[in-house]
């Protein structure tokens, strides 16, 4: 098996200039493009672009809070393992809360799933941070709720949960929020931790 | 915000049925059927099947070295993360070696990635574990030939890298392996470590 190519930086180049081949981003703002790229090197899919959906200001808004320091706020531990901390512009702190062992009795008495109370437990870390849900649509409508009753508020929200439940319908209600967050998401089902840690990692970068 | 589903159970079941009702499941093995719903799950893509290739005996053998106490050798920290522990029938070790000092220097030595010098470390678990590649086509193609090569055969390998450069050449290469192996994959561009971590979590399980 001699055929096949080693060389990191060779890899991620020839990666990049076929996503950039096949990809249509012409539709997609400027400070997107290249977090689209991203974003589509993580799932393998070129026409990820027709889902992704943003807030004019979503790139310069968590570019801005992750290098004033703000915590990156995750739904799960695969998002978090995911986030490549030494890219993070300030030593920014990755927090998951999902297994916190308050987390099972707040969505007992809740009555909700545990991706959603665990965002209780984001309150302290909110104001500011970047948001990022790649799995639980009932972790986004959470974040929603506690925003639009008067939460704090996050500067900018990756909203892209995966699946057959609620995720399409999740991401909608992020995109027309009265809150007026500021959101990069892919809409339909698609979606998941890989392409959301890469949108973290594409938005850590100040260009490529 | 009241309207969407907030009971766990209720949310798997409903998305599980849907799956069901709108994939192909019927030309996969019998045993890999249920499998491929949690993969699907993990992507919130059904026509994800089209992709799905495995052994006729890979369920059978990753479930038995499972139950047998084999380690889940795992190419990045993200499929590490995906792995529900609980879940694991002998409470296995789950191993990432991506992260080892060693591995940067073994990389340079070896002119070739990160991913692919941690799979050098696998060596002394590599004997009948279960191996789980989610990310890197060059980690693959090193096990394949440490292989093919006369290293301890692992009992099975879940092979889903995801990308543009040696992704779907990598697959192709184990499934076409004259080491016999026995293996998962996603055929072409699409994987990634929610499904590769999705396909682990299904295999462990002896039923759903």
């Amino acid at each position: 098996m001699t055929g096949y190519l080693r060389d990191a930086d060779e890899i991620y180049r020839e990666s990049f200039a076929t996503i950039r081949a096949e990809a249509d981003l012409r539709s997609l703002p400027a400070g997107i493009a290249r977090v689209a790229v991203r974003m589509i090197h993580a799932c393998g899919m070129v026409d990820l672009t027709a889902d992704i959906g943003c807030s004019a200001g979503v790139a310069a808004a968590a570019r801005s809070a992750l290098v004033g320091g703000a915590p990156v706020l995750c739904d799960t531990e695969m998002v978090a393992a995911g986030v490549i901390r030494r890219r993070l512009p300030a030593g920014n702190a990755v927090i998951c809360t999902l297994s916190d062992p308050r987390v099972p009795e707040i969505a007992r008495r809740a009555g909700t799933t545990r991706s959603a109370a665990a965002v209780e437990l984001w309150q302290d870390h909110l104001g500011g941070a970047v948001v990022v849900v790649g799995n639980a649509p009932t972790a986004l409508y959470r974040l929603l709720e506690l925003v639009e009753g008067g939460a704090p508020r996050p500067a900018a929200v990756i909203g892209v949960p995966v699946g057959f439940v609620g995720a399409a319908e999740s991401k909608e209600a992020l995109v027309s929020s009265p809150s007026g967050l500021e959101y990069l998401v892919v809409r339909g089902r698609r979606g998941g931790s890989a392409i959301a840690a890469a949108a973290v990692n594409a938005l850590a970068l100040d260009a490529d």
